[in-house]
């Protein structure tokens, strides 16, 4: 009877309850433990009383929708038709899964680069589609021969998760090029854009696929104001497409969700007069070094960590356990919660790695590192 | 390349626009146009400093979950679990889709009963089912000699909408026991009980599938906080389900959207502990009668309404056209906005019927009525 067979509990909540449970640090499952900017609390009271409360337009509200295409071309100096081009979604895993379901047909192909996000796969699945996982190199840059012999007729998508969740890695201009040339040969393949992270990133430049003329019409590109303006709560996620597809999206949207809180759209509206996504990158690239500098010597081994706010380890200087015996082992005995890597392979490749996240207040991550540092 | 070839703009989003484009009073698109109760939108500004922006657990929030459990309890007498047979979802329509495409297979069958609400075919559809669309009475009962007819061992679903939209019309309990009779011979076969108006009734008792320990166990129920509570903008509804249903919902829930608005969420489960569900069926049992008081002077018929915030009209006295082109002829000359019926057959059967909303101020109800009175 099962549609998905092989699935159980997601990663987040597994380790987010084993978290509560044990009275552990949680920084598995990625979220804030701060405060929403006081300024958007301040609109959400503001607001509260107007007329905000009814259906907006089945693809969301015409402001946020102006805002969000102004913002696009003021980062990207893309031009985008917002009424046309732009859906927003109850969260960006709802606009991913409504991409997905509404390109892939039974039997065609995704390619998905492994550590990949736990919901695109049950996604392809879902949609009929085949996943084929490819795995990233050893340092998480994507491995070209391998993604072009996975190429066939039969492929139809291919998502690109940049910058990357769990690595924090981020895609390099030439990659780009090398990715443009491989694909000009298969006109017939989609690319969806993960780019949930794009306003989070550190020492490399984030390069969006909105700025990549040869790629643009043929890329969907997913973002989440959860992430962004860490209200991750709220839901509230877009997808920017060429109209020819997105006339596709509306058609599915429309009867999966219909339309998207109205509360949350209207506050976000008006805050993004204001907000300033250097500003929450800089924020990030702070507790980014302080978790590192406070961790630097401990016996886990840091890796890159160019953007998002997860920071990977590797702990094999620690314990020659699975990752996964050794994160249950980290939350139960020493009181922090991480993800361990291997869930996001299809094969279970186990490198020894874990990921934290740092979207934590400073007291929480000198917590954490206090404890990580007894290990 | 389209899932959905056949689809267009849903006629709530048509006919929502011409109003606008026109002017018109919008009594087409069901929602209310005066404002939520104070002492919800009290609720919200008291809690919007509050930690209340993150991730709620994947099935909802737990304080939410245990007040619609007790609220099943209180309007129906039936103890769920409410932590395993629970899913709050984003508005009932992505329940109604996510139930839907859990369970729906390649070539399995889905009975509608027509008139029926829009979203239930292309949900089939998505899932790689074959909607079964059967007309209901012309009185929009029930016709068990069609549904009996239509049951195969390819059925897997029913779906019941009641109250029902758009007629009004309320199942009575021999209708119930008279499917009850059909169904013990189809244990295969899954009921999708659609209750969003479920305290919306008026003369006649709604019955809900919660009062039938014949069905329940195979019976999904959605409902809507959007109707309920008239804030449609929020999308916060929910599905019950035995168990064994709804672990195999939250597998595809979980991929589909993950979680759902925690802001909203937060402020319904407060709410509820003050919130009088009859009072707001009185509320619109007044807006019913001011409504259909206003207008029984006209030309139009005024059709039964048991619940619902729907009041069907047949207007044959005054016009022979087709519903879809009579409709935009009272938006354009005479400035008021309807829903035609025959949108929702699967034929398009045309029967003179219009659905006017009345979920609206009273001065709403009466400006509209001055109008339809000079039609
Ligand atoms: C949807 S819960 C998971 C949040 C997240 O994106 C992550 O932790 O990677
Ligand atoms: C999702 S918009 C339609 C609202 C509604 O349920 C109706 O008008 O019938």
């Amino acid at each position: 009877m099962s549609k998905l067979p092989n699935v159980t509990s997601s990663i987040f909540s597994v380790m987010s309850q084993l978290a509560n449970e044990h009275g552990a640090i949680n920084l598995s499952q990625g979220f804030p433990n701060f405060p929403a900017d006081e300024q958007l609390l301040q609109i959400s009271e503001r607001l509260v009383h107007g007329n905000i409360h009814q259906y907006t337009p089945m693809a969301g509200l015409p402001s946020l929708m102006e805002k969000i295409g102004k913002l696009t071309f003021q980062y990207y100096h893309r031009n985008i038709n917002s009424s046309t081009e732009l859906l927003i979604t109850a969260g960006a895993t709802q606009g991913i899964y409504t991409a997905i379901n509404t390109f892939v047909n039974k039997g065609e192909e995704v390619i998905l680069l492994d550590p990949s996000y736990d919901s695109y796969e049950p996604s392809v699945i879902m949609a009929g589609g085949v996943p084929v996982r490819i795995s990233l190199n050893d340092d998480y840059s994507p491995d070209f021969n391998r993604i072009e012999a996975a190429l066939s007729p039969k492929t139809k998508m291919i998502i690109i998760n940049n910058p990357h969740n769990p690595t924090g890695r981020i895609w390099t201009e030439s990659e780009f090029e090398v990715l443009e040339s491989l694909l000009e040969k298969h006109p017939q393949i989609l690319i969806l854009g993960d780019e949930v992270y794009e306003y989070i990133s550190f020492s490399q430049p984030h390069i969006s696929f909105h700025t990549r003329p040869k790629l643009v019409e043929r890329t969907i590109i997913a973002s989440s104001f959860g992430k962004s303006l860490h209200v991750t709560g709220w839901k509230i996620g877009y997808l920017i497409a060429p109209e020819n597809l997105m006339n596709e999206i509306k058609k599915v949207h429309q009867f999966l969700v219909f339309s998207v809180n109205s509360f949350s759209q209207h506050i976000i509206s008006e805050y993004l007069d204001i907000v300033d996504f250097h500003a929450i990158s800089k924020m990030y690239l702070q507790k980014r070094d302080l978790f590192r500098e406070l961790i630097k010597d401990s016996r886990f081994e840091l890796l890159p960590c160019d953007g998002t706010y997860f920071q990977l380890v590797n702990y094999q200087n620690i314990s020659k356990q699975n990752d996964v015996d050794f994160s249950r082992e980290l939350i139960a005995k020493h009181g922090v919660a991480a993800i361990p890597l291997s869930v996001f392979y299809k094969d279970g490749t186990d490198r020894n790695v874990l990921r934290f996240c740092f979207a934590k207040t400073d007291e929480t991550l000198i917590e954490a590192a206090k404890k990580l540092k007894r290990v």
